[in-house]
């Protein structure tokens, strides 16, 4: 049914509830999340070209709005699973390849697959933008896990999320957002009032990072 | 953390929610899933037996109770995904497998394990329970299409799901209760009123079984 | 309508929340309660057989599940009106009972009700099967109690809801499963972090038990 | 507690669901339906005072938020069971004055407590005011059916509902208020756009009363 | 249509969430919150009345009852935006009456478009029942946020809410019902295990008054 | 708190639900909504690119992002206040302006802010991208009272948002996007099975527009 039903299928992703089978206070859909990471890469981007940095804004935007959307095909598999086997990883990645192949040869009109083909494929890249689409999508990982914490959710499935989360923005190499997040955004998150001792946690990950 | 970590983990359950990304009038999660299995085998295991057939109940209650445990490590993944290729369906029950070993050996205590490791295997055998297990979930998959017809929704997704459900159920070989449900029971579902026309989507499911 | 009817009643029981009235971080319906149930039996009936008990698996597994099934026609009234006089406890069961005959005889067909009669009466007898029913059923309270006290729900009535659980445990004539509960899940359960202090709120229950 | 404690006790209304176990496509608390028979309550009042009843506006207003504060205590108990036997529905409203009489005690201020003992007895005498809440308490049950029946619930539940809710109505002796519901009032319902057949199911009851 | 459309909007006052776009452990809609305003201003108005006032019953229960009626009209909008000028909280009470105006004409039949338009008029007057509608509307404010601080919510936007709430209900000119709140029930509020310590919380706003 | 606040702002958003007041058979919010528009958007600017025109997507991204950010500060006004009164539009206009100018100056370093206030003012101007935003907001409010409608929602309200939004849609000065929304959306929008005669509905705004 052509651009329709990609219209359509849209609202599936507001239904794809973020780590499924887990307790927390307050739940997100895919399509919100999408939405905040577009708008972290939309202030990390500024960060970068103010330090003189190019940035290809179409091209950051469009990864953004984009990197979930093969879950309307998949769901969103809880992550132990993504990272029980390389194997599966690979094979999960494939399999939304192909299902995103079908979607579009069936659904799009034939004048706009070549557009997304390119548009949908894995925008996690080595370029500045796959980067900062890496650094802003692990940030909203990262405060998921921190609201749920500061909520006072004790499971331990969020301190290991939280402490996930932060190892790998911290090892992501983009010097300038790395650093801003360190300095500035971390300053402000450590002095929130939290049940748990928010400020030991980071630093055990700061001082193994 | 041994059977504590085993109990809590029950709950999680609760929390994944079947068919995710689609829409539904009224949402159903795994753990009622199971109990209803549970109920529907009671039912249709009493009339194998009335017709003659032994069976083993202690298997076919633990089949029900168990046969989706699996989803607390994989969450309940979309269907179509599920039957996107032969080796994904394969490698994902492998995943699901080495999951729920890896499970079983840190948290259940050793002089279970043995226990754990019979119980929470794939159900879904050749034999007598295998099949009623088979039949009792796929009756469950059939009400939930059925109920959401019923409300009214026209998503061609559950019509389907109607029609896949159906045809399946018409093909288990188990003679008594596929006579049973054919004669009794479908003729009750297709008595009720529904704003789709549930009698000629029914015949024509039966026409080609 | 007969079993059509019997089945679609399964869903009504999805619908009935547990503890109606009061503020909980996480709700959990009949359904699912019934499902936890059967698994903590499940567990508890293994470890008496390994004690050397014999255990009627087909009895304890039916207990379990249709424990609760009456709820369908009575709601979960509230705890306290349970309590509040024997003859009310007494009438509502009656009247339980009263209407659970009224749909065997009006909704199941002849040949079944029988059967029907013999499931869906009070499974907590002097039994083994309906003492593991009890222990399993109050064992659900204990973690749902648990589990609010450690999100931080500070509403006295979960405090006893706790304190009340625990003590019924202990008394069950059940020395293998009370001595297991006590020596080996407690201690896991103790040992969780929780906003109150449920190291000192355990031992005050086991020190007056 | 006292006061506080009455206070708090409030919220409890906003957790209990009518209707309990039924689907519905939307559900509705105790303590908007307080709400809601208040303000019929109001109009109907004033429709009397213009026809020459003189009205207590303050014993009516009183009749209608308090008519329900018992099930703080027991919850709302489903339909059915109230009407399963006389002996039950009259135990019930013992158990509820006992357990209001238990709180007063317990928890109002002595100064208090006689206005608490007269305000929460039950209202629906053969006053004016009485009739008026019984007449308001209908009304809103007959809209709650009515409006699932609107949104396409054809669950039988909602159609005897509807069909006893309008047949007491009716019968309330209070001929100002039903003439001007049935001439005035059900005109407006019976010609919105409904699936199921509104005037007909309508006229049926209407021409048996 | 009449009446008919007046008594169906009320559900619309279900659907209206207080507080819209905070985080809350606890949602309140507007019906509820309505009632519960009545239920405060019956003890308060039983205070002052015994207390030798006079209070005037039918007009201090209809002013609880339709105070939020205009949020049919509007919403709940953001409390810092009724704040943000002066202007705009004046301009939104004008558009509130005018909707409200509009409304009696098209929809209340012309006998009782006087009486609607005396119930619905803004009731925070300053007469007896005036300021008692703004005690109870406060009340249930200062309730609101003390129950998020006890579940554990430490967004500061409720402790604001909970200190401004405070601060004006002490401020309003009613002397028996401030003396009451703050020597009965106030020291109850306090020694209630909340995890933010709310007795310094409420002695720092009780010694700036 | 500088950067961080804002980050964790946009949770809020989440957390306000479009068209509230109204029965709806599924929400949707307004982080969600954002992302949706800027899919649309993403596609319609592609169709304008083809067929000659110049996009400045950077701009057309960060006005579809952008476009709902102040109704963090003023939530989801109802509609019909929007339209009330021309004043009172511009008025909302006017504060919404002011809370986001006290935000960007309390909240947002320095360095930042003449970026922000770029980024966060009215998007819906005169150039092409301005026009894509609104065609884009228009059609989401399309697809929300479709949506409705399929579900068999029969409340007015949504056959008015339907006709409104495709009336709007259709006078967008963007040819392209019009002519290719009318012959290929449009068609297959109207092939979906609906319980209303979605068809009819559709010519009739056509023939009048």
């Amino acid at each position: 049914m052509g651009i329709h039903r990609f219209f359509t299928s849209l609202t599936d992703l507001e239904r794809i509830i973020r780590c499924p089978g887990r307790f927390k206070f307050e739940e997100h859909n895919v399509a919100a999340h999408s939405w905040k990471v577009s708008q972290y890469a939309m202030f990390f981007g500024t960060l970068e070209e103010m330090e003189g940095a190019t940035v290809d804004w179409k091209s950051l935007y469009e990864k953004t709005i984009n990197h979930d959307f093969a879950e309307v095909f998949i769901g969103d598999i809880k992550t132990p699973v993504k990272h029980a086997s390389p194997e599966l990883k690979q094979m999960i990645s494939h399999v939304e390849e192909k299902m995103m192949e079908k979607f579009i040869i069936h659904e799009i009109p034939e004048e706009f697959q070549e557009i997304f083909f390119d548009r949908m494929k894995e925008g996690k890249d080595s370029t500045l933008e796959g980067l900062l689409l890496e650094f802003a999508d692990k940030l909203d990982l990262f405060y998921e896990a921190f609201s749920e914490l500061k909520r006072g959710n004790t499971d331990k499935e969020f301190v290991s999320m939280y402490e996930e989360a932060l190892t790998k923005l911290l090892k992501i190499p983009l010097p300038t957002c790395v650093k801003y997040f360190k300095n500035v955004i971390l300053a402000d998150v450590v002095s929130e009032k939290t049940p748990i001792d928010i400020t030991t946690l980071t630093q055990d990950v700061l001082s193994e990072a």
